[in-house]
């Protein structure tokens, strides 16, 4: 019994492109297959894209799913790759009724569909798809809906390739306890285990999520008593982060080999034959591989905004991005993002001073549009502030909006009138703090590249993106000035943020305690702040969430991690209390 | 042994606003103790509103829940009201222990609590909480969300209330088969089943579900050989409508009381003493009280679009509403809605002329407010678009998108300077195929009183308010004109709606079929609808769907029904395939 070449195929799909992905599918088997691969696996639902949320409840997606899972199973085979097994993931139907009885009529009359989708993995082999296995767990909290959509599996799956038993997996079944892995774990009547456990993956980025995942791995390794080989997803997805990292441990749970993040890549690597009948995995030497280095910090995340932000930009279909370049580190750090998203050269940045925009503002402004080689427009916004000022009169906080929303509407044109995204540069602790307008140059847009960055984050990337530059001999891309002058909105003289909000370093501590971890007033005290800052920064957060949530038409922007927003009610009048 | 007084306290609560909600417990307890109520019963999740939705993860949410349960218990003993029974909702957490073991510290790593809420009800006699019980079933389809938020019940509970055995439920768990009501259905070792099932219920208004629930419990009654009591919450919450409309039927199914629909209500109802020790509910004659008629189709749903409206700008609060008047039928039909919901004198409705606004709009415009009582106000946008022009010299639908997003700079402006709940009159058509502009006064906003109405009902809503009216001996709210008049935008010269889609009582029908029953275009074909049809709304519908979700943090405007959006994934590449 020789070797089996195990191929990791950590590709970038797409949610709804059934034939885009069918494509990448085939294209990353026949490149495995030129790599003498005998197997390869792709990640969590690599037909349909993932997370599909609702989409798998509309039967004619289902269909052109199921559809698409039988052509790649027979063009293999036409192009005489029918051997090699490939693993991939697709949305299927559940085989366990539904409770049908007397509350399926019910069920279906408020909308429930009564046969439901599962999270299934399938395995080809010469022209046909052999086996499936429907997830078992399905994660419903923080950024999943799974348990909304999807039946559980009841059954496990091990597919018998080339003599070797190898236990397939999806996902959150190896962070549950129990359930597929444990029955994978026990041995047969004649004292067998599995020789691998594959483990089919759409996990999202989190900052340092890397060691959880291989600690996790090395777990469910020695549970099982064989390698496990984790595949992962890439690339960005809606308001998600999919980073890849695909690696094999062994049974002791040592790291063998790993992909680096953030790009699409073909992991391989070699199972060894077994050594004796019994399968004993300790007496087996496994090969080792290539290992990625871990990413520092800030490369990692700056990486993950880059990666997010491409994503969204091919997936909706565009080829460039608008933004309003204030001469601030926000617009700066984030046109810097886009160019190394997209290049330079597809990144438009209007400058839209008014009255209170400082020189030194406009001149940065032209500086990181010249050393990101962006197309740079000056858009004065007098003119139309003025004309609104001689109908409305407005003072204050109103005439401050309305500076604001004026630079909305020239970007929203601009992007009506030559089809660039719009992106809002905002970051995530003024948009906490309501340091921002509804509807502005700041907060309108498709994608927000910071909302899940933080203030003190967002000098921190800027200032390793410089260095990068520094180290690779290239110029520098953000103005040394918009690091370091103090941060304004510059909507009236002499502005700056810390008029209204402690000191950056500061409010993000608590605002990490209060918002991350979802901690009280006692527990932020108890922690050792102080109670003035906790219960200025409590009530601005609060006052914030109250206003966006007067206008959920509007911007979206209480998401509080690279993810989905944290579903809160609209019209809560709960506020954490304050002395 | 006398007859047990029952009493269903049909209220308004409000999300987060716990001490508003206990304020309103305690008034209405003293209320029903007044008309001699034994037992007074609330809605699902009183003292904390529902749907909360993530806020129950926030423990110090739930302390301050936990806490008012034991203030309301206290102050009825001081008030010398102990000895009334009260049943109320409220947030608990479960006591079956979490799968604690390996998977633990991943769920918190990822975000996911270690200890989880339920969905609770209390029952409250002599100063203590004395009994409690979890949903069992936590709803997780359509707009509901338990399961993800919730953890299940697994007890039941039957209270001895004066020798009467009282079963009590949450909502969803009579909406399935088996689970608690099954066991309540049992006989004890004496052969005595319960004397009464209460059921507490959230139940959003969905058209025609009063017959559902009344079937249901019907079927539960003769399940259990007991009458079941029904109280439901009433008022609008967020996106939701709840429409009260409590009842009790008696064993045999029969319909005894109930209260009527939109409004709070108090519903009074004596369960009998006992004529036999077996408890045989055949030998007890059930008392008949007030029965509520059903309301007709359309004011039904035009009382769902009040309700919804009048409980937004309450608990947001709000006290006045501004919205752009058209002179066309959605702006008059959600200006009368604002004035029906908190007074036409409390609505602002301004006409924002440009230069292709024809005059019978403004006349009619100016006519509506005037019959509303509104506050009316002429905005021409001219010179603002002029300024614009002047810079950026759009053409073509980026010019009709320009003229249409000054007009929502303009609302923002008075609702900045005046504190008005600025609304969006688009309905449910144009938003489902994309007539309409991001960030446009039709879609600005935090409110959207149509986007559940299609377009046919809008006028069906507008005719029959304009009936009730007259038959009332008042004056018709809606201008004729703007009734009959070919719909248009008049965003260029003789624009009407028909030039782009097809009527609009065949548009309603097909996008019915396509969006709300999910119906894929071989579905739609075998309905009978012309293919050309098909293929021209599914096309439009998805490209409508595209551009909305390349603009996710613009308004949300997919929700198709009385309820929450569908979740569907932003950059989906799905589309159904056409000829």
């Amino acid at each position: 019994m020789a070797d089996l070449r195990i191929a990791l195929a950590q590709i970038d799909t797409c949610v709804g492109a059934i034939d885009q992905n069918t494509a990448a599918i085939l294209e990353w088997t026949r490149r495995a297959a030129g790599e003498g691969a005998d197997v390869v696996a792709f990640p969590e639902m690599t037909l349909t894209g993932y997370p599909i949320e609702d989409l798998a409840l509309r039967a004619s997606f289902r269909r052109a799913a199921w559809d698409a899972a039988a052509d790649v199973a027979a063009q293999l085979e036409r192009e005489g790759l029918g051997h090699v097994t490939v693993v991939l993931g697709t949305v299927g139907t559940s085989e366990t009724a539904l409770p049908r009885g007397a509350g399926a009529a019910e069920r279906e009359a408020s909308g429930s569909p009564t046969d439901l989708p599962t999270n299934r993995a399938v395995a080809i082999q010469h022209g046909k798809v052999v086996a499936s296995y429907d997830k078992h767990h399905l994660p419903n909290y923080g950024v999943f809906d799974e348990f909304r959509i999807f039946a559980p599996g009841t059954e496990p799956l091990v597919l018998e390739i080339a003599g070797r038993s190898v236990g397939i997996v999806i996902c959150e079944d190896i962070w549950q306890d129990g359930g597929p892995v444990a029955t994978l774990g026990a041995l047969d009547e004649a004292g067998h285990g599995i020789d691998l456990l594959l483990v089919l993956n759409g996990s999202p980025y989190e900052e340092g999520k890397g060691h959880v995942r291989t600690d996790l791995a090395a777990r469910r390794a020695r549970e099982v008593d064989a390698p496990v080989a984790y595949v992962n997803m890439v690339g960005g997805q809606d308001d998600l982060v999919f980073d890849g990292g695909s690696f094999v441990v062994g049974p002791d749970g040592a790291l063998l080999t790993s992909a680096p993040q953030f790009v699409e890549d073909l992991l391989v690597w070699d199972l060894p034959e077994r050594t004796s009948s019994a399968g004993d995995a300790a007496a087996i030497t496994y090969p080792t591989g290539r290992v990625a280095a871990p990413l520092p910090p800030d490369e990692e995340v700056y990486r993950a905004c880059v990666t997010g932000l491409a994503g969204y930009v091919r997936k909706n279909g565009f080829r460039s991005i608008v933004l309003g370049l204030s001469g601030g580190i926000d617009s700066a750090l984030s046109a810097t993002i886009a160019a190394d998203a997209i290049g330079g050269q597809n990144v438009v940045g209007v400058s839209m001073p008014s009255t209170y925009s400082s020189e030194h503002s406009k001149d940065d402004a032209a500086d990181l549009a010249k050393r990101l080689g962006a197309d740079y427009r000056v858009q004065p916004i007098a003119p139309m502030v003025d004309a609104f000022q001689g109908q409305l009169a407005l003072e204050g906080v109103a005439e401050e909006n309305l500076q604001a929303r004026v630079r909305g509407v020239v970007l929203m044109a601009i992007s009506n009138r030559e089809g660039h995204l719009v992106i809002a540069p905002g970051n995530k602790s003024e948009l906490a703090v309501g340091y921002a307008t509804i509807y502005d140059a700041g907060s309108i847009g498709g994608y927000a590249p910071l909302k899940d960055v933080d203030k003190s984050r967002v000098w921190a990337l800027a200032r390793w993106r410089n260095n990068a530059a520094l180290e690779a001999g290239e110029i520098p891309p953000i103005p040394e000035s918009s690091i370091t002058k103090p941060p304004s909105a510059e909507l009236r003289p002499g502005q700056t943020d810390q008029d209204s909000l402690p000191p950056y370093d500061l409010l993000d501590e608590v605002l990490d305690a209060y918002i991350e971890h979802a901690e009280g007033r006692a527990e932020l005290l108890a922690r050792g702040f102080d109670p003035e800052v906790v219960d200025k920064v409590v009530t601005l957060v609060d006052r914030a969430e109250w206003k966006r949530r007067q206008y959920p038409l509007g911007p979206k922007v209480t998401s509080l991690a690279f993810g989905r927003d944290r579903r809160l009610p609209v019209t809560s009048r709960w506020r954490e209390p304050v002395e």
